[in-house]
């Protein structure tokens, strides 16, 4: 038996791979012109639906299909795709006659019958095509950076946005939560995965091997959820750090020096959540992070039963947009914000839902005068700062002038617990979004809290705390979800006016 | 933080699963009618789907009816089901205002969108349900399980066919080869897994743990699939006799002496597939036979590379009862033929597409006369046999009349080569059209060959090699698949006359 | 570059150990006489020890004579030993010469070092021999069962004696405790791992795999000690039941109807170790019981918190034939009894330090009056029984008179707590001896406890406890090993009179 | 039961473990003076000893011992191991009863029994508490640090030599070649043992992570030989490029471009072994490195069976010193070279037989007069380096002058080939001893090989290659053990003279 036949299949399957992912760079595929390649892309989808020549045959071609689109540059891919939509689409022919069929019917049973024919009919052929990369070694990411291409690329082309719905569709069901596996990461975990953790890092800058050591101590914890189709690809991970009492500040969690004392995990009554990345963009919108705080609660609960407590230290990452918007609106004029640039800023969870633009118009009619006031207090503050955009990462640290101190407070918790998205009621921030609709409250706002650039740019150094309290996060999630209210501490709450 | 949320949703979970696989007795749920029983399903399912309490508390609700559902009785589970189709299916209304709309929609666009809109409105919210069960521990089991039982009960009550096409797609998007693993079974695979071939070798029973392990000997290989959200549960297995020449009798692959000796692998030139069986019956018409042996075949190929030949030693199913029908129709009258009783055998791979007892009227007037002449000449064989049975498996070994013995041969090449399904280019035998459709070739035919009742029972003990050839392969399937031929050896075709 | 060189050391042995596994039959090695095989050996032996063509040749030699050796009878076996012994034994000059130097040496510095070279002067060429072996696939292995034969044979021939000895101090530093590596078996380990126990359980016979399946049930344990030299070998293992009390009776533990409920484990309050194997004959001496039951005491009550007792629930291997002996010598005479021949015999673990016959005299001017009258009053039982020896398997379960219940347990707990082996003040039962050396206590006697043959034929199917209490263990210990003194329960005490 | 006693000995040695590895600070250990702390050791000691309170607490009591000993500083240390050798040697009276004995022996038998004896009474007691130590987590680890410390004090105190020389026994049994596993290491390895590589390369200094992952792709291979009481520490690795040809370069197989291809390993045909290091001092003289080279060479032709040569690229770490003293014989004056003091210098595999320096003189009357010659014309090079020392790390690259470069070659072969240890057969240079004990050939010379400080201050850059030879490493091996004679290819041979 000669090799060529389940050699293509499974065996150059890989081979085929490891060229790819080794050699990534975009080369001719041998075509004189785009329409012969577009003919041949057609002929051989054609026959992969088909399954032409048996089903293993028909993931071999997937197979080539896949590799060959791989080694496409941007604009290859596009046209790849747009022959998958056009020509492998819905066959509206046959949608119109069962829809027809549908109106003319008589009776519940006959519809129900047609309504399963009409959910199949309604389902385009490349769809099938698309399930059918999963024959590729890795064809899960395959799809899932399939998707982030789509997610870029879909404003393009009115089509894109179609598939992209579709490919999410798929997605979301093959990523269910039931199939994810929550691994803890350490320092025995493999460099390849690690080094992944870096890269993907969104919220506080994994600057070197040593940091990301420290990141893993003993007295810290690091977890994440995986996909059995994606081994060593981190879907969502959430560093935690071990302490006493809720911390403040998130310099002393980063920036330890690596000879200091590692505190006994066994002491620590608080564990703090101060930082949650989402690491595949093309999963965005399919939504884990509340899974997998409540999963990491459950696990430290068992492993340290001496916690007492669960919050996160987290950034605002709209406070100072919204207050330039505030002060230019209320009290001074000013300039248009410059873009937020930051690396990696799609990774940040609450993200997801990406915050519109316009969405950060501030409402004036419903500014009570103490925020007022304090708006004026800061006035100085947000004045001086008119060079430092956000993503400036030569900011630095400014000290926040005494007087600012606690109108800035104020003006946080105004931010957090009372504004709102535009005709909806949910919260301004998105990262109070997050927490918010997973049950959290508003416990705490923390001054210098942050020296970074970036923190500096985002909150002037402001960092939140929100707690995850057990008894109280089903019905928070109700009163927010419901009714748009907002859980806090009564200090925050008096904070806000 | 006390324990009572989170544990109910994840730690409890894991517990209440135990106990139910442990006691798996039906006991009362404590309503005092079903009308409040319906009507708890009805409240947990709504929250369920509403996500009340956010997506966490969503599946441990789920988990809850799951293990409620589990503890019912058969009456209970139908009308759990009940509730879901009747409170939980499509809404139709929604579903006419969106027909009304794409009935009046003027560009292609906008016909699009109201497609996509439409595909959405046409997914029942049980469907959805469905899903949420996936955070059951062995929650991929649960519905594979669900779906056994609504391949049984869907006679029943028309609405159960829905839900179970529903679950259907459901599990085939979730079973995609794509996620499969291929895994060897040796001796030193766990008791746990080994004790479910036992249970679920469908083609030649395994009498005893001495038994399995000889068909796990050095000489011998065994292959399954597996998912990872079933760990431990094979989805298919099959099993394979490293040998010399083409095996032309079961018997002596099966009832080796323990004693004597195994021979070295590395000297076999042939790979005889003598055993695949299907392992979850709610599994049944998501094939992966086609890509299980190819598979192996590859495995095998890397591994030892001194096989040169790739066949299987398959049971003709049908053919006895084919011959009955034959013998009544043309040659004698007859009684009805006992139906098959074996146990397992809806594990047999082909089963998976059930044959139709319709399709076993033989076709009078295309039969040749050399079959006609071999009929007679096997009359006695089968009119001796009336008393006995398939499933009569105390039938024992009968000596084949040596006069029949050639007519038996041709009957069997006329059988498998000629008589097709009605209205179908397919195979009539069902274990044949599995392999045609894979791409093999009917290579020989074995008298003798199976000395079992079954066997007997069967196909008077007479067995079939079908030939994988790599380079025929897409061909053979192309020719079977698209217009009805089928690939043999120069002597099979001959005997068929 | 062929494959000569490097094939042969490592890659051929491993194909040449399959071989001898697979057909471990005795062949001619190909030599005409004893002698020219002698003197291949002799040749390769000096060439392994001079690491003639560098140390992996060596390796390669050696596994080249474990596999002739492995393939010789038992003739052969004997025959390649005494070359060893005799040709590469301690250079006796050598030694005489260094305590020459030794008796003359003027001072201790000196005299450390010529110490030090008599230690090196003293070890036998034929150890580093033996060392060399551990180069074969599962060498270990090897080493261990050529223990197991030496310890057979050695007294056929005396040289072999002190082999056996430098094998045990071999084994004994490879097989230290810090390198065992405890681990729990479940029906989830492998088949090939199962079957071992199958084979290796001395205490409880274990009568199939349907046993064995129930012997793993969720309210059972087994742990075993495993050397990462020898994996899927297990050296010595515990079956442990989890119940309410103390149990007093095994059959109920042993042979559950299958149906039955499995109570949940964490309702234990008692683990009761049943049953304890030495797996390997050739480690005896070897000791790893104590380890391993206070290594799985530490892992029960880290995994149950809920566990309050740790027990045993053990034979009296001795009673009986020690209560004829008492009988013959005090009451009536006797006849000889028969030898005990329970199949796996040898791998009881306190019988590691097998019993000498010549213990089993009693001590008669020491005997309490009361006890005397018990022995009478047990007259009957003893009489009755004449002709059932241990090992009698048939003899099944005899109903013990009333009147002799009282006396049984009289005698019993004299047994234990009052008779010594002769001339030392450790117990003269060598169960009793195990658990009282490991620091346990004497706390129960349980009359109808085991109705198995052997339990009749040792003790009339009486068992006992002993109850492993932390705070005393070590109290315990010093007591015994240090003054004889046997802890016991008031109850056991007040029997014992 | 409550916890006290199974605690102390399993439980609660690891965590006294994990706090001496996260705070290994010398801290008081509570006594008032070094009298009563030896006193304490000294009870400890005996009762540990004399298995008081039975094994398992005799190895709780060691655990705490090795606790104890970890917490103290260099002084305590020794004063520690002065204890044990004092009072815990040999006995010596029990030695002389027996010496006496066997002088006046009659029989053979006899003096084979008393041989039996005085073996075992020369064992020090202190080498059973060494044992004893492997009861602590990663005991093992703990015995091989000991000796590396005994390796560097055993020249204070005279004592120390025994000890280190009885550990080394009892190290080289455990480290048994039998009991290593091999394991190819790559980057999916944890992470904390790629750390390890980074800290152990001794040849080639791996400067950044990003270095290791260059020397992990996929055209270079590494390999490591652990041990299983010792996890995650390798004992020694080997890294390998796969390329086309024999390098003469290591600069080109170390500082790659990161983005630059790395080329297909399926397309190479030479195995180049480019750096080998000791990753344990522990384990000095205990010698690996020959088993590693020719595994490896097994596990790549296994691999890759297009690889036709398998050599090394090595230092000649010793050339430039002995030139300067050539030099300083023969041409002209000099200083006292300054000593080599590079990071990690002990791991380099062949210094395990660390080079005498007095071996460094020259032998003036043997040498050749065109060695003469080209010594006279690198009488520059060597002249004009006076200032720069091995270990001058800012170095940098030195042209070799055009004329010297014939002669450096020369040199090199007559230093490889002709210059023995004073009074040995064996090559001066330690890295040839170890490639030449092998059974490897020099193979080529190569100037302008490494550019390092290391490479230029050893050699001026000059690096050789050994190769591996399947057919002739036993006879060269043989060749070069017995005889003395040192294999070489043809042209190195014409170089040398």
């Amino acid at each position: 038996m000669n090799q060529t036949f389940i050699d293509r299949t499974f065996d150059n399957i890989r081979q085929m791979w490891r060229e790819i992912r080794g050699n990534p760079v975009v080369r001719s595929l041998g075509f004189d012109d785009d329409a012969s390649r577009k003919d041949h892309w057609r002929r051989q989808i054609a026959d992969c639906l088909a399954h032409r020549g048996g089903a293993v045959s028909a993931r071999g071609r997937a197979a080539e299909l896949g590799h060959d689109f791989l080694r496409l540059g941007e604009d290859g891919k596009k046209q790849f795709l747009h022959v998958l939509l056009n020509e492998f689409d819905v066959d509206r022919t046959g949608v119109a006659a069962i829809i027809k069929d549908w109106d003319q019917a008589d009776d519940a049973a006959e519809r129900t019958m047609l309504e399963a024919r009409l959910r199949n009919e309604l389902v385009p052929p490349y769809r099938k095509l698309l399930q059918e990369f999963n024959a590729l070694p890795q064809g899960v990411k395959f799809l899932v950076d399939l998707r982030a291409d789509l997610l870029r690329w879909r404003q393009d082309a009115p089509g894109l946005i179609l598939l992209e719905q579709d490919l999410k569709t798929l997605l979301a069901s093959w990523f269910d939560i039931g199939f994810l596996e929550l691994h803890r990461i350490t320092w025995n975990s493999p460099a390849s995965l690690l080094e992944k953790l870096i890269a993907y890092e969104a919220v506080h800058q994994i600057r070197s091997w040593d940091d990301l050591k420290s990141r893993l101590a003993r007295d810290r914890r690091c977890f994440a959820f995986f996909h059995p189709g994606m081994p060593n690809e981190p879907l969502i991970f959430v560093e935690v750090a071990l302490v006493s009492g809720i911390s403040d500040n998130v310099d002393v969690l980063i920036d330890r020096d690596p000879d200091s004392d590692v505190s006994d995990p066994k002491g620590a009554d608080t564990a703090i959540f101060y930082s949650i990345s989402n690491a595949q963009s093309g999963l965005a919108g399919i939504s884990f992070g509340d899974f997998l705080i409540k999963r990491v609660v459950a696990e430290l609960q068992r492993d340290l039963p001496n916690l007492r407590q669960f919050a996160t230290l987290s950034p605002m990452p709209g406070f100072r947009r919204w207050l330039v918007k505030m002060r230019d609106a209320h009290v001074a004029p000013s300039r248009k914000p410059k873009p937020l640039a930051r690396k990696n800023r799609e990774n940040i969870e609450p993200v997801s839902a990406p915050v519109d633009e316009q969405s950060l118009a501030p409402e004036p009619d419903a500014i009570p005068e103490g925020i007022m006031a304090a708006l004026r207090d800061c006035g100085p503050l947000v004045s001086a700062d008119d060079g430092v955009g956000e993503g400036d990462d030569n900011a630095g640290q400014r000290e926040i002038p005494p007087a600012a101190r606690a109108a800035l407070l104020q003006l946080g918790a105004h931010y957090l617990l009372n504004e709102r998205r535009p005709a909806r009621l949910t919260a301004l921030d998105p990262v109070a979004h997050f927490h918010l609709s997973n049950g959290a409250r508003v416990e705490r706002l923390n001054l210098d809290a942050n020296s970074s650039a970036a923190g500096q740019a985002q909150s002037f150094g402001m960092m939140v705390n929100y707690l995850y309290q057990a008894g109280d996060i089903e019905k928070n999630h109700e009163n927010y979800v419901g009714a748009g209210k907002i859980a806090a501490s009564g200090t925050v709450r008096r904070l806000a006016g």
